[in-house]
Formats: structure tokens, C-alpha cells, sequence
């Protein structure tokens, strides 16, 4: 059995890519940039209004002019004008290119519209009301650098410099594998003795949530056909996520199983709660990891978010950044074992404040649906009301 | 012109749900339950064993007894047995039913298995290592309410009731319309007074935030045109988000025409920056909300999340919480509009810490990239390092 902190840095330690991809920019929200992002021209292209109304040089305003005729307007989209004369004005509408020889722009609200003349009605400010071309980004500028997560924000920046197509970091194939004998499935109804399957439902819905597809199987409890299904799905996957059977029961195969088909264990039971028996391992050859977590939702739920998420996002590249929450209660952790316990988190004046959820032990229906993550509490410590502790979001909370 | 405080008063008073639907457990992930979720059983539906391990009746440990003839096994999945004999035991895995007429649990960590029989090492506890049924929820419980958004951690829950299909809330139909004939395909080399469509792409990404597929069109900058894709855009959808036309300019004739085709307008510029052309309107006959926000990607990337989001939630029955944030600058807001200012939170020892990121403008390309959300400040007031402000993220933080 080894210490929480030593299991963690182990399972870090096994992170490694899965390869790169071309898709689609729709399809890459939520992805891994695996490129550098450049401007493809000047930000923006053009010295662009910001306004609508007319554009004059400014020299005009120098020589005191006050009223400039219209002599062509600039739409948004329309190729460069040119302004010729001086005394003249051209409208011009947000986005429109500024014109050739015009330098300044003046918003209708500034100006009095006298038929085919228009007549400045507040103090002129040389270069006003124009987005000057490159001002933002000149072009070849990294705009987007390998290792950024792709939100909406980074879709609208691939867009304007027309990745259309984007290379990103392959996300790993992952199947859901369920265990034991009592488990069938959501639609039956189960009888006196067993009960229905809600791990890999759960899991699969948190994949979601990292843009992972998951496939799930479910296994008997039976030494051979444990073992065959498995090989198989060493075959076919970069990560098995596994639920039950790596307790001391008589059914509990799958340690055995798992070393018998060249999984090497790296450690097997974990000084923590929920989740000590959880079992991880490495496939070297066929490169495939295998967390194997207990049985009960809570554990599973717990050791997902404690494991699998930073190990995931160090092999996309990605840092897990440890969040702090401030614990409105008194807790001693009395055991010598790191708790991972429910918890609410509520942002009040810009603290983020935490109270426990005490369920009724790990099998618990309901209490992760009341919680939105897990404080983090080291083993024999106590902990008073105020402490700030490492807490791990379960579900969108900022 | 209104202030902001009326405009997202005046939009809220708008909010309608759109009906409900029943859908496959796993395609109800990310949406808001439309019915009560109830325990169809007690849950554990059966005295648990928490252990592997074996089960007595305590009795035999009031006469001293401390080993015990191992009879039989009981493995999860197994229907129940019964302990005839109180000076036998029955071995029992985790998860599986107590034996008729046991009472407790012993762990193999606390016994010496000696062939047949299994010596009792540690005290024993009566009752010890059972989750007892019905402890968590008994039958009929209320485990889930209407209203409650489906995260992972309901997926389990509403698996194990046994709920494969869920009635939930109906998301809208939106449809969002670009204008501006400066517009060009994202595959599209640009001439040197276009430039790329980025705002739909950007709300298209948002709304998959929200499990929300819209579809999305372009419009010409002709009047004739813009009707009459409106009119056809009333018929299908239930939401338009469209971006671009709103301002004073000569081509943006949207104001006009939505009221044209009978789209009332609730208001029409907010004293805000950015969006303060933003338009909004409803056509009550056909039960259309129309959201016209102005065409720079910051003004409508912010209006979207200032207005629309909590539009959106309310719409669903869920609420949208005010976050805030320690604004970790001074900043004073000169002007007589509601600011929402790019900024970045971070977590620091439980507080919500928040730089701002003062960009380019409103047309600035990636200063939404490197941002996290906007700080909203109120107009004509001056903020010290400190302060608290509210906050609207627009990515995951936590």
C-alpha cells in the first residue's frame, strides 16, 4: 500500500501523447492545438472605420473647414475609394476600408446632415475612429501557440485566419469496463440481489465533458473470459477504465488477470478513501494503461477526477492547475489515509467557500449529486474552519 | 438609448420554456430534468456487505466464539443465502447480500484463514462493514428535482432508478445570421478589403457549451434579401442571433426590417461598452426572440454571454448565478456605460483573483483569447485594487 502522493506521481509519470490530427474547425472546440497559430495578413487588414459616418483628411479641420460635401460613400466590404479632394468628405460605415488619402473618421452623432453636405458639430481628433491596419496583430504573428485548449475564444481567432482545418492532439480511445455479477443493465429490472450498472454512465458522461467518445463493455465474473475480453481490449484501446473486481474477494480476478496478460502492475492499493484497493497498471508493448478503480460509485467518480483527468491532461500537454477552496468547517482526519470528500463549493465576494457533503460511505446514491467536487485532506491532520485546502471540481462551477 | 440594468431586465421579462422532450439516458447529459426522479427500490435495495470478508451472526461473538466453519460463499450477484448454524459463517464478497439470520461483517484483514475455518484477529463490532438497505433513500424517495441540470454525477443516479429514457427541458432551435458583405468563408483568401466570418463559428462553439447545435446563414447587405430570409427564419427557429447591421451605418438595415416583418422591438441600444447598438426584439406570433448584437466579435462574444446565457437559463428554469471576482487593479470607468472588460480570473488561496486585459478595441482579434471572462463595471464609477466585481465567465475556470 502506498502513499496517496507517491500513487499520483506514478501515474503521471506512465503520461505520453497520442498523436496528432488533422479535423475540421468545428470539430476542433474543446480539442489541444498541436500547431502554432499565425496571422495569415495584417490584424486588421485595412485601416478599418470603427464608426459610421464620413471620412475626411484632416488636414481640412486645420484649415478650419466645418462643412465637407459627400461625394461617395464606403460600405463595409467594398473595395478601397480614394478621396481626391479635400474639402470633400466620403461616408464611410463600421469595417469599411478607410479611403486612400482620408485619415480621419467622424460619427454621424457628431455630425448635422444638411442634404448633400456634412456639417462637424464637435472638436475633431487627428486618426480618430479608425482601427489602424496591423494594430493588433501584424502578420506572422503567433496568435496561438501549441498546447492552447481550443474554446470559443480560440475558435473565432482560427476563423479570422482561416484554419479551416486544424491539427490538434489525438485524444486516447477509451473503453469503460464494468465488473461483477450483481450489475445488469438500466433498462432491467433488477432482482432482489442485484443492481443496475451506473458506473460507465457516469464515466462515459465525464468523458463527454473532455470531448472523449468512450466505448463500454461489460465482463462476468469469470477467470477465462476475463482474460480473453481483455486481451482483446488491448488490442483496440489506449486506456481501460475499469470498475470493480481489484478488492480481496474470491471474484476479484482482475489484478491476477491483468498481470497474466503482460499488464505490469505499477502499484495496487492506495493509502485513501474513497478508493484503496484502485489498481493501475502499463501494457508497455501494445502501450495501453489500465486504471483499474473499485467497484462503488464514489470511489470510481473520486479516483477519475483524482487520476485519470491530470493524467490525461499532461499526455495532451495540458497543466492541471490545483485550485484552493476555503473550508467553512472543522475536520479532523483522524485515519491514516487521504480523503478525498464531497464537497459544495460557492463563490461568495470572490472567496470561493466549501462545505463537506457526509454521505452515507462510499455506496452512496445521491450525495455526489449534491456535491460539485472533492476537498482534498491529508491523513492524520486537522483541519479547522477557514483552512484552505486543494479541491477537485466534478462539475462546472466557474 | 437604456442602461444595462433595464435592457437585461427587459430581456429577462421575455423568458419562455420551450416544452419538454424524452430522451435516451445518455443523450440527456448537459440538459435540465423535466420530471421528479424517484428511488424504485430502496437503495442499497438489500443489506450490503462493504467488505470481502465473512458473515456472522453477532450472537456467536457475545459466547466468546472466535472461529468459525466456513459453509459457503456469498458473491455479489448471488441471490441471498442463509447462516443456519451461528458457530458457522459464510464468506462474502463486497456487494453482495447479507445471509438471512447474519448480522455482520469481518474482513479478511482482521481474520487468519486456517483451512476450513476463518480465526477472528481484531474486536468485532455488531452490524460492522453493511450498508444497510434503505439507508441512503428508501423506496420513493425524491432522489432528483425538476429543474436540475444533468451532470455526471445525475447520470448515475437517474442509472440506477433505472431511468434509460429522461424527460427533460427542450433546448430552442437558434439560428445565427451573419450580415456584412465585408464577409468572407473561413477556406476563403480574403481581398484586401474582406475579411472571415468569425462570430457565428465563435457562438456556434459557445452554444455546444450549452449542448445547443445551432445552424447558421449569411446575409446579403440587401433590404430585399435580409426580409426575405428573415421571414423564412421566423418560421423555423426559435431564437435568431444575429450579428452585424445594427449601427447607424447606410446598409444596416436590420432595426428596419425586423420590425418590417413584425418582430417587435423591446429596445434598441444599451448604454454599454461594447454592444451599445445591440437590438432586441420578439415576434409574439410566432414566439421568436431575436438577439441583434452588433458585428465586432467582442461586442457580440460579450453580449452573447451577458444577455444571452442567462436568457437561455431562465428559459430552461435553471438560474444564473452572479459570480464575482477581487478585481487586483484599479480602474476607473470615466464614461456613462456599463463596461464589461476582458479579464482574467484565477484561483489564489481559495479567493477569485482578476487582472483585466485591456486590449485593442472591441475589433481586437486575441485579446479574447487570452481572457477568462468579463469583469461588468458600472458607469461613472472609480474601482480600487480590491474591489469586488461581478464577473461572467467564458470559459471553464473550475
Amino acid at each position: 500500500m502506498i502513499a496517496f502522493e507517491e500513487a499520483i506521481s506514478l501515474v503521471l509519470d506512465t503520461c505520453k501523447g497520442f498523436g496528432v490530427e488533422q479535423v475540421p474547425l468545428k470539430e476542433s472546440f474543446g480539442r489541444v492545438l498541436a500547431e502554432d497559430i499565425f496571422a495569415d495578413r495584417d490584424f486588421p487588414p485595412f485601416h478599418r472605420a470603427t464608426k459610421d459616418g464620413i471620412a475626411i483628411n484632416y488636414d481640412a479641420i486645420t484649415k478650419s473647414l466645418e462643412e465637407f460635401r459627400i461625394i461617395d460613400i464606403a460600405a463595409a466590404g467594398s473595395p478601397q475609394k480614394e478621396l481626391l479632394d479635400f474639402s470633400c468628405c466620403i461616408e464611410i460605415m463600421t469595417g469599411a476600408v478607410l479611403p486612400l488619402s482620408a485619415d480621419t473618421v467622424i460619427m454621424y452623432e457628431h455630425l448635422k446632415i444638411k442634404g448633400e453636405d456634412a456639417v462637424v458639430q464637435k472638436p475633431v481628433k487627428k486618426g480618430q475612429n479608425i482601427h489602424r491596419k496591423g494594430s493588433d496583430e501584424p502578420k506572422g504573428t503567433t496568435v496561438l501557440k501549441v498546447g492552447k485548449k481550443i474554446t470559443a475564444a480560440e475558435i473565432g481567432v482560427l476563423a479570422s485566419v482561416g484554419k479551416s482545418e486544424v491539427l490538434v492532439k489525438k485524444n486516447p480511445k477509451v473503453c469503460l469496463v464494468s465488473t461483477g455479477d450483481e450489475l445488469v443493465d438500466v433498462i432491467e429490472t433488477p432482482m432482489a440481489h442485484q443492481i443496475r450498472k451506473s458506473n460507465v454512465h457516469t464515466i462515459e458522461a465525464t468523458l463527454l465533458r473532455e470531448g472523449i467518445r468512450s466505448e463500454s463493455v461489460h465482463i462476468k465474473d469469470d477467470k477465462e473470459i476475463t482474460k480473453s475480453k481483455l486481451i482483446q481490449l488491448l488490442n483496440n484501446f489506449d486506456v481501460l477504465l475499469l470498475s470493480g473486481g481489484v478488492s480481496k474477494g474470491k471474484y476479484d480476478y482482475l489484478p491476477e488477470v491483468l498481470e497474466d496478460i503482460g499488464v505490469e502492475k505499477v502499484f495496487h492499493k492506495v493509502k485513501q478513501r474513497p478508493g484503496k484497493p484502485f489498481w493501475f497498471g502499463q501494457h508497455k508493448e501494445k502501450e495501453v494503461t489500465v486504471f483499474a478503480f473499485p467497484g462503488n460509485p464514489a470511489s470510481t467518480f473520486a479516483n477519475y477526477h483524482v487520476y485519470f483527468i491530470p493524467w490525461l491532461n499532461k499526455c495532451l500537454g495540458l497543466s492541471t492547475i490545483e485550485f484552493t477552496v476555503i473550508l467553512e468547517e472543522a475536520f479532523e482526519n483522524s485515519t491514516d489515509l487521504t480523503r478525498f470528500i464531497r464537497a459544495k463549493a460557492r463563490i461568495v465576494a470572490g472567496k470561493l467557500k466549501c462545505n463537506l457533503i457526509l454521505g452515507n460511505g462510499s455506496g452512496d446514491l445521491t450525495s455526489l449529486s449534491k456535491a460539485n467536487g472533492f476537498v482534498l485532506l491529508k491523513s492524520n491532520k486537522e483541519y479547522k474552519s477557514g483552512a484552505i485546502v486543494p479541491f477537485i471540481a466534478t462539475r462546472s462551477i466557474l
